[in-house]
């Protein structure tokens, strides 16, 4: 029996949202885990009792502290009763197969490397989200964990990212790109260059070469290899000028009687270009290359995105995720 | 008279379209200036013959060799007769006031600092493109030129785009931001800490703070600086998010009979969110920082954008921007 840690407390829309993903999971045959709500116990209850469902696949544990958005990364370490810190325990003592959280990245990702630990070979933990491209989606590592990277740790996100995608996403022999300022092997800064000679040398990976921030939606490559500062850039950027596109488009459709009749006749087109772009319900973002399944999700997700979530944790959890990639670093 | 040098022979469109853009500006009034046209000779001439223009107004400079888009920036080193070299040669020995090429970025930031010269106290020059927002346009500063950047260059970047803002674009005390991963203070690489250290020093800016990518597209900094890497991620995700959106649009209103009636429908709403983000016409991206005016237009411009940046160089060379930039540092 699979066992899902869920931080109740972390995010915006904690418990309420949390705890209302964690129901409609359960209602769903795709579902087989039993989850673990961390947080007050005594304000899990009162959320629960809005609610029918299996009492033998919720079970509760009491943590009385809580890290929030505003606390700094650090507060892993001095917020120990924090639902965040004792769901991490249970995933580092086995209690669980992983946790989801939506609470702070900083002290997850801090959390996730300290508690839970890295893997053997393993430099630098990766978070790994998917971005939506013209073929589906590519796997973005690294999406938020390290903002100083060196060469040798996005050579490391190249070859969990791979796992990732073969394991996961069942892409065959998956394309890996280096976010670069030109497809020429000479071009990008000191970082990229070294990283491209460490990725051309790895006959392991599929390594494609360097990739222009313009060519990342075409998801030609399957897996974009970038430190965290410009993974951040890309991801928040997207979501910015996405959200502002909309907003405009939006603006033009209301403008009138005749945009408003228009509005009415593409009313199926715009669902589609929203559900292209609105990727949450495809769960989170794994924190990979550490000895267990930690995965973010956003900060201001609704019970949809808890909900993802777990059935993506229970589908790393089945496809032993952690074990494949610790293979690939035990060869070595 | 103004004088302002084009490089005819520089870019994918060259010099068709190099050419019309130019013969286009002339019959425009806003445009007083005389155009140098510089490549080969013949070339041009049999370009021209295709308008009716006031003779007095283009001159032709012969250049027989051409620096391509494969070339390596150092290309202005060896190829010394190119268009690119010669007109940049015309900067420097003040026989023009600016130079428009739609040619190799990297030869033509090499060139600018190497030929033309960089303005004394100035430590690197930077690419300041023009970004749509909410609010109008940002500056983006480094656009290009300085992939491994300093906290030191990110503060300069950040006083020259000050004075083109309040120079160019006539906005009072224009606000400074500094693109980061988190708003608060301690976030960010190593880079972005230090940069933000200098930035919240310096009294003469109007600095407010860390500006995450999301964030950018709301237009509250007037100027965004960063690292020519994240700069160039930024805009080229721009472009290739754009596009797709767009296109995914597309797809959508001519899906079947209905979709099309839409689209006729919202025909001008649909031309107003184009004009929104082709921005082209704006004109260029100034080198700045250097001692004359260097715009370099897209690679892959037309006359439209061609025009554009002959009416905004002498825009610039009317408003003394190059002496304006100086002054602010020969203060220090």
């Amino acid at each position: 029996m699979i066992k899902i840690a869920i931080d109740a407390m972390g995010g915006d829309n904690a418990p309420k949202e949390i705890i209302k993903g964690c129901i409609e999971a359960l209602e769903n045959e795709k579902c087989k885990a039993t989850l673990v709500l961390v947080g007050k116990e005594d304000v899990i209850k009162k959320e629960l009792q809005k609610y029918k469902f299996d009492q033998t696949r919720i079970e509760i544990k009491n943590a009385n502290d809580i890290i929030t958005m505003e606390d700094s990364f650090s507060a892993v370490r001095t917020k120990k009763e924090s639902s965040m810190c004792v769901g991490l325990h249970l995933v580092r003592d086995g209690e669980v197969k992983g946790i989801i959280s939506a609470g702070n990245s900083g002290a997850l990702v801090a959390g996730a490397t300290s508690i839970v630990g890295r893997l053997k070979g393993v430099k630098r933990p990766v978070i790994a989200p998917l971005l939506p491209t013209k073929k589906g989606y590519s796997l973005l590592v690294d999406g938020g964990a390290n903002v100083d990277a060196k060469a040798e740790f996005l050579h490391q996100f190249a070859k969990i990212g791979s796992v990732y995608m073969e394991e996961c996403l069942k892409v065959k022999n998956p394309k890996v790109g280096l976010v670069n300022i030109g497809t020429e092997v000479e071009k990008g800064n000191q970082l990229t260059k070294e990283a491209f000679k460490l990725l051309s040398e790895d006959n392991n990976i599929n390594f494609i070469g360097n990739v222009e921030a313009r060519e990342i939606p075409s998801g030609d490559a399957d897996i974009i290899v970038c430190d965290a500062f410009v993974g951040n850039v890309i991801l928040k950027f997207m979501e910015g000028f996405g959200n502002w596109v909309f907003s405009i488009v939006k603006t033009e459709f209301t403008r009138n009687i005749k945009t408003k009749i228009a509005a009415l006749l593409m009313k199926k087109g715009l669902t589609n270009i929203k559900t292209k772009f609105y990727y949450n319900n495809k769960g989170g973002a794994p924190i990979l290359g550490i000895r267990g399944l930690v995965v973010k999700v956003h900060g201001n997700s609704k019970a949809e995105e808890v909900k993802g979530a777990i059935f993506q944790v229970e589908k790393f959890i089945r496809k032993d995720l952690v074990k494949k990639i610790s293979a690939k670093f035990e060869e070595e």
